[in-house]
């Protein structure tokens, strides 16, 4: 395969979707991909590239006999998403994950990403969630591809441990019906985290964080469909926190 | 004033220093500007803005006195902080805030950013730290400029409300020894959060949480200077939560 001609096709959601391949670029994200054990297809570096870490991944690339094609600054640029490109990337085979694979630890988390937009507090969810135990990030229709590249960058690595999953609000309801998983969802007309916290005031073994839309918070569906309703304690002063942050703090406080 | 030439001119750290003026861009954060109590010196409107919101604010603009300049697209764009500009900006006066003028009420909360260099993660940080009570947030020098006009967007507007101080480190260990403060600092190596956190494991009355750089973590200084490191609990795979995360996590489980 020609690494630079389908690198610079998986810019659009469409065909990362078609070809369930998906790009790293930059020497965190590479380096993340190498250590996982999710399959590279092919890789791109920059000839002007002489980073040592750089050089370094790429050797490793070579050695695993993964196709790389040596390219311009500009073929590069043509294909990378950042501004200022560090000359590398590659491209990554989406592991086929759906909530039927999902193993289902006591206590259980998940968080449910109900149309969020921006792609790196979505990256950054799936950090915090792998980091705190969460057992997949669940992505409704409406939210940022979660292979899109910023998303891959900003979650420095967690994308290629933690299940990552798109799925309709269909699927979504009838497991976590079928599963018992009780549903939370983040509002700020909810009830103090501290009170839904508090000691007996729920079983906590299965529960799955809604988090809502930057701007709009969250769907009719999910806010309808909730258990609880749940709010952090901020100054009123403050409408909201932002949404990586929010679900940082209600995991660790439901951490098992 | 003419308002393209100083808007152009507040781009650079030197020139918001040398002025103690800032930049407000993007229909949010000029809104956020208008309800505080800083200072408006003047704004910036593209002539092709036709948005409901922007022209609102256009009007209160004017209704206030504020020297209001119409610009072409092309001339915002050289003001301009973001890719895709939303045609309004405001110029602002930098609030006189020292460390001597900060309330200090009991219990106190203070945040330290231990050489930041992520304007996201420093506006989120002042963002989440208005939100959840802590007094001021202070930067040690190595941190972006508070006032960088990605910060100023990023905070949503928390910016205005809370004492946002940039100090040296002498000045700063002076403070905390002269108001009994207690300094913990976020690091993997240290004691883990919730042991940090037991009954009776401490006096909770005064602290400051700091933080340290996205790649380096903690300064040398401040880790040998602080009289706790605290670890957030994570799972081993994943190197370490994003800063913003972190610092909501301390500051959620240290809340007065």
């Amino acid at each position: 395969m020609r690494v630079l001609t389908v690198a610079r096709d998986l810019r659009r959601r469409h065909a990362r979707e078609r070809h369930q391949l998906f790009v790293a670029e930059g020497v965190r994200a590479v380096d993340e991909l190498l250590r996982s054990s999710l399959t590279i297809r092919g890789a791109l570096v920059a000839a002007s590239n002489t980073d040592d870490r750089a050089q370094a991944i790429a050797s490793t690339l070579r050695g695993r006999g993964i196709p790389l094609q040596e390219v311009t600054d500009t073929e590069f640029a043509s294909a990378a998403d950042t501004e200022t490109p560090q000359g590398i990337l590659a491209i990554g085979e989406v592991p086929s994950r759906n909530l039927s694979t999902v193993a289902l630890p006591t206590p259980l988390r998940l968080i449910i990403l109900d149309a969020l937009q921006d792609p790196g507090n979505v990256g950054t969810i799936l950090r915090t969630a792998a980091a705190l135990g969460a057992a997949a990030t669940i992505a409704l229709p409406g939210t940022v591809d979660l292979w899109n590249a910023k998303v891959v960058r900003s979650s420095m690595g967690a994308h290629f441990l933690h299940p990552a999953i798109s799925c309709t609000w269909e699927v979504l309801t009838s497991f976590l019906a079928e599963r018992d998983v009780e549903l939370w969802a983040a509002d700020a007309a909810g009830e103090p985290l501290a009170k839904a916290l508090a000691p007996n005031s729920a079983a906590l073994d299965r529960i799955a964080i809604a988090v809502g839309n930057e701007g709009a918070g969250l769907s009719t569906q999910t806010r309808g469909r909730a258990d609880r309703l749940v709010a952090i304690e901020i100054s009123p002063e403050i409408e909201s926190l932002n949404v990586a942050v929010a679900t940082g703090i209600m995991l660790y406080q439901l951490r098992p």
